[in-house]
């Protein structure tokens, strides 16, 4: 909450000692008829909203009803600054830039106008219009730190619980499961940033066509909470071991790479960190968002061996 | 949807050649099993989302669940360039102002910072803290138009259905029920403006503390579709009828005397438009949100009357 200089007069409102609410997130949770133990929060990536895990493209389920039908009970969350959580304590300009294609590329469909061959996602126009529209802009600043401690608050008010992340959304998620010991586990779609690693083993910049991704050091006592619980991160394919002139490939082959080297990472120091690179399973053509994906119902399967593996379920 | 000109390069993407998909509604459906006939349409005001149907400040059941148990499917929608349809065409700076204060005194809470004598709205500080973080910003500039095409392309989807409104929702409201002929009926709470009447029987400007309240003219055969479904508007407690120095107190009272008028012209050219003022039911204490107050059972229970009395349940 932040407060105006002055003093409220309700006859002659202005912001003259007005406060603003703002930075929550927004949460919408339906809890099944005998729930497994542990719920489900589902945190949507840059540009998205709760959309992401409420229907598909094409039209069919997601994963809030895909695991509802599970049993398990599904949190879906706008984070600070976006969607329903529209309200922000810092100014933001939203300029309308037309750059629906950007994203086409930066998500694996394909390269502009072109899928990828055999790439799941429908080829029915409507698909892609639908894709297009779920995007939802930035209301206020991004920012990881406001993100973490709003699901934070979130687990300390629901509970134990696991946390599944997007893209984006896998950066402050790490730093909730650090900071919050109410998260039993992290399932984590393309985490695209923000990867911690303990002081003196941060590997150096990675260069991209989209920048240098970086990764962070803490104190291992910081880090250590993410060895204790079992952490699954899923990669999709077309993303290229070598550089790409694509800057939509390139960008994940450097996310892919850091993700690996974080898995090690942790396992070293006693951690249970799963990467699962789809393709090496012999599932292929997923992009960046395989839970909506036209393979979404095998990809939930995925998720719940590894959640049935792990005791989690 | 807008274009940029130019050519894409999916090598180099810039917003050269690229489109924006916008100002599409966002809905959030619900059917239930031997769901009732005609689905509800559920439409926020200024400042809100579907958050404003979902549940109450004090964490109650809101008109969302309520109808879902009975049995009506429900829809709840984000208007264009709002929540979490927020990809607007048209660009917008969010200034994050502080205001809280300022909407307190116009949703007839009280005189901040006093609750009005008996208001339905719970004491406890947590309701107010959720009540002022339910709202968001627009993510574009507001326009009526927009609003009324993405809800007529709704109804046009889903079918007949009813229509429920709230404030700033209530123009653009009627302005879909004069196009589309799939909108059955039409319950709005405290419509605030865009009321619309004959040319040659619109009534001049009406003054007050907020700026001039002024209805628009249209040709009869567009009007007259608002004769043909039954239509209902409730509004709260706390308006007076005579001019008041408080700006939330006076804004709904030419609001009133505005929907009053209005309620008389449909009816003149054979319409069916009650206007509830609850206080006059002896139902006292209602702000701008009746049916998220602390007495939203009561206020669904005539809502569910009405559509009995209807023959629309």
């Amino acid at each position: 909450m932040v407060t105006s200089p002055g003093t409220f007069d309700p006859l002659r409102p202005s912001s003259e000692g007005a406060t603003l609410h703002g930075d929550h997130a927004y949460v919408f949770y339906q809890v099944p008829n005998d729930a497994r133990r542990l719920p489900l929060v589902f945190w949507h990536g840059a540009g998205q909203s709760s959309k992401t895990w409420e229907t598909t493209p094409d039209g069919r389920e997601g994963f809030q009803n895909l695991f509802l039908r599970r049993r398990f009970a599904v949190y879906l969350l706008d984070q600070p600054r976006r969607g329903d959580a529209g309200r922000s304590t810092v100014p933001l300009t939203i300029p309308a830039t037309p750059d629906d294609q950007t994203w086409f590329g930066m998500f694996r469909m394909g390269v502009w106008p072109d899928y990828f061959p055999g790439v799941r996602f429908s080829r029915e126009p409507e698909a892609l219009n639908q894709f297009f529209r779920s995007m939802t802009p930035n209301t206020g600043p991004f920012d990881a730190e406001v993100s973490a401690n709003a699901v934070s608050a979130l687990f300390d008010r629901m509970g134990p619980g696991i946390l599944v992340t997007h893209s984006q959304g896998g950066g402050p998620g790490w730093w909730v499961a650090m900071r919050n010991p109410k998260v039993r586990a992290v399932v984590s779609y393309e985490p695209g940033s923000g990867f911690v690693f303990p002081e003196g083993e941060v590997p150096p910049p990675m260069p991209s066509l989209t920048g240098p991704l970086e990764a962070r050091g803490v104190p291992l006592s910081q880090f250590m909470p993410l060895t204790r619980v079992p952490i699954v991160m899923f990669f999709g394919d077309n993303i290229p071991e070598g550089p790409s002139p694509n800057p939509g490939q390139d960008n994940w082959r450097v996310r892919l790479a850091m993700a690996r080297l974080w898995r090690d990472a942790v396992n070293r120091h006693g951690g249970d960190v799963t990467l699962v690179h789809l393709p090496e399973l012999g599932v292929r053509g997923n992009t960046h968002f395989p839970f909506s994906d036209t393979n979404n119902v095998e990809i939930a399967d995925l998720l719940s061996r590894f959640l049935a593996d792990k005791n989690l379920d």
